[in-house]
């Protein structure tokens, strides 16, 4: 257990590790003085490049890892074989209390298998979800899951809204969040059985938030519920072509300022405009994706991102540690099932209970 | 089956019919000047409204129809109190032989129903998909299912994909189209069973195009296959996330001229250029999602459409008629499996309704 943020980084995850790892952490060090960094991985190429960053000779430590997950290697295999990789040994760090949370670029599958294993889930929670902040018209919302579940039950769905309105009230400071069940329509007969199950539970149950009923794909950017919840097969097409359209759309804005000398010149004008833009769409912004429901946070960076990237994932973790986000969520769930034994999956649960985030 | 380009309309569909749809069949007949439309609804509302389009006079023919389908009116429920609807009334013109195919923007459930029941799928089409052209960085794409089927088996998958492939080579015009499946991921073992034994299928299967594998959320608005297949749930969705963040994407370019006087300026200068990119990214264009699988061409045009809308939705009948669609999936089907005959469809395909939205 600890209360100071030390950060588990797994130096080798991603496409541009170890390099992007280090920047990123120099440029979250600058956002957050208080933050300190174990490193994992290869010790001297990590020891040269902490040399370029001074500021962070005083707050980082490394521990060498000699293995590392291949990104194409099976989360079957990165469990078994994996004991001694930078992933598993900064994951291990949380579980041990020395560390409050953990950060990769790597292997998505082998992080989230190797985290399940490692953390364990929530009391309460039977199955992670990955969760991410997708940006709106209005602002942003908090959407899951993103593809840890290919299929879920009724039961998983009411979860991952739990946890994505105690998200909101939690790190995004929204007293009251409004939640929606991805839908293929509004009205109460559409989709699937599991989804109209979820729906008539989360419209019994309290909650912390307010269940607004279903939405459909093009309320997410249209900002109409702060919490969307989704199975991880859809919610993951979903954001995708969130990133992908949003892309060819600026491609095309991008076509269009190339079409004309008018244009062109139209565009230097406002140039200063184009930048905003290009960062309020940028989606590094939004890097740094959410393991919600284990016992310890964990972080998954994209594989190709640069330092911003990295250091916006960071700055998640730091702020699920922060926030107390998973105090919050046992908390919750005391609240509105009395205690929260009286959900609980099983003892396997509680043997290896480490309660890393106070 | 007619070779005469007649479009029956369903004049009462939508939430500005019959207006729109008297408008948009004006708009459409500038453009295909051999066309003929048969409208049927209103008999004396429609009669006013083509006295102001004189040019449809000679090419139109006015059946009064007593009843609308009501916007939420349930599938099962159009179908059975539905006989002297609009709707059904434009469709069973199909099923005679009076008109080439049918174009309404009314409630996509009863019309899905309706359509199945009265025209009955294709022999080796076991059922019928929603599918639509998107834009692409490269171009266009088309993708099915968008919202027939929630919930899809492996041969629904592969017979998507071969009417995707069938489209693209008669309506597009590309010879040997690339077919990918939605999935959360391009490994082989990544998704459900479904999808897996779908890919496993295609992978062997003569096609009428080439299996590209496995695409995910962010390859669709960047052109990777011609063919994105997909079970309408996901499909659905993921459509909708396209129009939605669009959308998003075009306010933020908006908010940023808005932003300050140099920026407004710079707008002005690149006001020609911007307004190509408003009509590239205009979704009127995409207007129009074809009901595969059918014997007869039925097409569904947005509820909330304009003129221009439903014009483009009759361009979309017009060319699945025009370029022998139907014709082209029965001769694929008998190209690759020998004989249709052996490919069967039960009675009960027929009876089934389904509960889509598009």
């Amino acid at each position: 257990m600890t209360a100071i943020p030390v950060i588990a980084l797994d130096a080798m995850g991603g496409d541009r590790a170890p390099d992007i790892v280090i920047a990123g952490a120099a440029l979250a060090r600058a956002r957050h003085p208080d933050v300190k960094f174990i490193f994992y991985g290869d010790e001297p190429r990590i020891r040269a490049l902490i040399e370029q960053h001074p500021e962070l000779n005083t707050v980082s430590e490394i521990r060498h890892a000699p293995d590392v997950i291949a990104a194409d290697l099976k989360p079957s295999l990165a469990l078994r074989q994996g004991r001694n990789s930078s992933m598993r040994m900064a994951i291990d760090a949380v579980a041990k209390g020395e560390a409050s949370s953990v950060v990769s670029a790597g292997n998505t599958g082998a992080l989230m298998a190797t985290a399940k294993f490692v953390l364990k889930t929530l009391p309460g929670i039977d199955r992670p979800a990955i969760a991410s902040v997708v940006p709106t018209k209005i602002g942003e919302s908090v959407m899951l899951d993103l593809g840890a579940n290919v299929e879920c039950d009724a039961e998983n769905l009411v979860q991952f809204a739990l946890m994505g309105a105690i998200y909101c009230r939690a790190v995004l400071g929204i007293s009251n969040p409004t939640i929606g069940l991805l839908n293929i329509g509004t009205e109460e007969m559409k989709g699937h059985d599991e989804i109209r199950a979820a729906a008539a539970i989360l419209r019994e149950r309290a909650l912390p938030g307010r269940f607004h009923g279903f939405v459909e794909g093009n309320h997410v950017p249209a900002g109409i519920v702060d919490v969307v919840v989704t199975d991880g097969f859809s919610g993951n097409i979903a954001l995708k072509m969130l990133e992908g359209t949003a892309q060819l759309i600026t491609y095309f804005v991008r076509q269009t300022f190339d079409a004309s000398l008018m244009a062109k010149i139209g565009y230097v004008l406002a140039r200063g405009a184009m930048k905003k833009l290009k960062l309020r769409a940028d989606p590094r912004r939004y890097n740094g994706a959410m393991f919600l429901g284990l016992q310890g946070v964990c972080v998954k960076s994209h594989g190709g991102t640069d330092a911003t990237g990295f250091a916006n994932a960071i700055a998640v973790a730091y702020k699920l540690v922060d926030r107390r986000f998973n105090d919050r969520i046992g908390e919750e769930l005391a609240r509105h099932y009395g205690s929260v034994g009286s959900v609980t999956v099983s003892d396997e649960n509680f043997s290896e209970v480490t309660d890393i985030t106070a």
